[in-house]
């Protein structure tokens, strides 16, 4: 991004008028050069990117101030749980047109959730496109030397716990899709479910915790079943998770005891940015106070095996349950 | 990126096929975490951002090799601008398909870039799209404490420098576009400018000098007329640009010549990536002997003035030139 020159372009006069305002971190140099500046602190910088394209991660009629939001979380889970504190981020703006009514409150909440995490923009590209939205955005977050959390680095014996809840946003897009029939479902569940697939709870206030207690994280994007067999192959271990353990909101229960949705496909679904992680039985105790101080709920729900099978999913009577898909892909 | 799971998705297995093999960095992990690491080196981290999309920036049919390269290298470009010296970079790919003929030439490409320039791929996001290509790339360069270059800083007096030829790519755009009568543009000179409008050339080789000798630095992307503007303005200063000096190369120069360009409109087109910087008096002969070592051609066109007007632009015999249109705009 950058500044208007003597005579302004369009370009220049949406980046001055939508985001110039948010860049008020030093190194964003107010938007008018042409790079960003981290500068140096002594700490190991972690970098992700994650990108959302309309008709893909977000609906076409999705809310702007949702569709920024969720831009930037989908990118602070991943540095909640590699353990790392956000820095900063940058990003790449595909527009078909520069609408007032949708650029206006798509960077009033990115400004938002930069300041209730921390995370100041720092620069980015608008380009135009003539297909769908996409915004891009790659985020730095800041660990000691060393220190980031990996996939790999889970024991056996180490207990798997999962943050918040699983399962919703992806009950949340079947409800926008019109895929679910309303019958149990109440209004105020309806929009929950909504709310949880367009505007993740990035797990920021656990990175710390995670960093000091995590033998291997991730962030669960594609579906936890999926996710965990990354974290497996990662680590070269097993493992063996309770379902009935997973942790469901009181709307994902309730529609799995109507039986309109069930926890096969509930560990399949994607979209919840939850972290993932193994813990050494030693430290349960310290990683649950320092969840419970975070104000973030961790569930136990399984443990780490030894060897490369893949993880099994057991019911309440310790039978392994078949799934037929493990995550979601986009090819 | 991620790293195929137990059992891999059709996104993994393109990540592990195509992009693994170039990531050969430490801090990519292989592309099998959520995120990449910079080490702390007691370097500042320079980050730019810069998207390039199918039939904005280049078109449906050009070879995916080019693409790749032009994705990458005008992130260098930059990099180069700002003083500082590679250090990785991650991509966003949003593709429709994924198809072996065209990733396989664009990811040998990009890993071919990647080595030439010192900058390896440290991750991404691989993502569908319903819609045109897209390719985002965020670069890091590093730069002793303090050290970057920004648009700001130049001073009245000040010679101002631009690298390579200015033009080429515009025209090369309009050869591709069948918008080039083909009357006195021999093949070996259409296949150039084409290639000047799939390929820059950033002069990271002059990187080091431009840090060292420069008050001032941009590359010029938009247009060297509307760019110049941006860094007089952050700069709060004007500037006389001759005309006559601003380098053009033999095709380029063979065409207005014959009437089928002319100047004005070599300084408003877009897709140079050259740097434009500006040079105190008494660095001049340090700065060129510094290009010439790096071997990057440099000229000196112009002068920094005081004052906070519009820059000039000046025929051959000192009269100032309008020019219509300073700079490519998406909006």
């Amino acid at each position: 991004m950058t500044a208007p020159g003597a005579r302004a372009s369009g370009e220049d006069d949406l980046i001055a008028r939508y985001f110039r305002p948010l860049a008020t971190d030093a190194g964003a140099f107010g938007l008018i050069d042409d790079a960003a500046l981290l500068k140096q602190s002594g700490d190991d910088l972690v970098v992700t990117t994650d990108a959302i394209v309309e008709g893909v991660h977000f609906l076409p009629d999705d809310p702007p101030d949702t569709i920024a939001r969720k831009a930037l979380r989908v990118n602070l889970s991943d540095l909640a749980a590699k353990g790392a504190v956000p820095a900063g981020f940058v990003l790449t703006l595909a527009l078909r047109d520069a609408k007032e009514e949708w650029l206006a409150p798509f960077a009033r909440a990115l400004g938002e959730d930069a300041t209730t995490f921390s995370c100041p923009v720092l620069g980015g590209d608008t380009v135009s496109t003539p297909g769908p939205l996409m915004i891009s955005i790659t985020a730095f977050g800041r660990v000691p030397p060393d220190r980031m959390v990996h996939r790999s680095g889970a024991k056996p014996g180490d207990r798997i716990a999962v943050t918040g809840t699983i399962g919703d946003a992806a009950l949340g897009l079947r409800v926008l899709k019109g895929q679910m029939s309303g019958e149990g479902l109440d209004t105020s569940s309806r929009e929950f479910l909504i709310q949880r697939y367009r505007v993740p709870q990035p797990r920021n206030a656990l990175a710390v915790a995670i960093r000091e207690h995590a033998s291997a994280a991730m962030d669960v994007s594609d579906g936890l079943a999926g996710d965990l067999a990354k974290l497996c192959a990662a680590s070269g271990i097993s493992a063996a998770i309770n379902l009935a353990a997973v942790p469901l909101s009181e709307p994902t229960h309730a529609l799995v005891t109507k039986g309109q949705s069930n926890i096969e496909s509930i560990v399949s679904g994607g979209d919840d940015y939850e972290v993932l992680c193994a813990i050494p039985e030693n430290r349960w105790d310290s990683f649950a106070s320092a969840a419970a101080r975070a104000n973030v709920q961790i569930a136990d729900i399984g443990r780490v095996e030894s060897g490369a099978a893949a993880p099994r999913f057991l019911d309440a009577k310790g039978q392994s349950v078949a799934l037929k898909r493990l995550s979601y892909s986009h090819f």
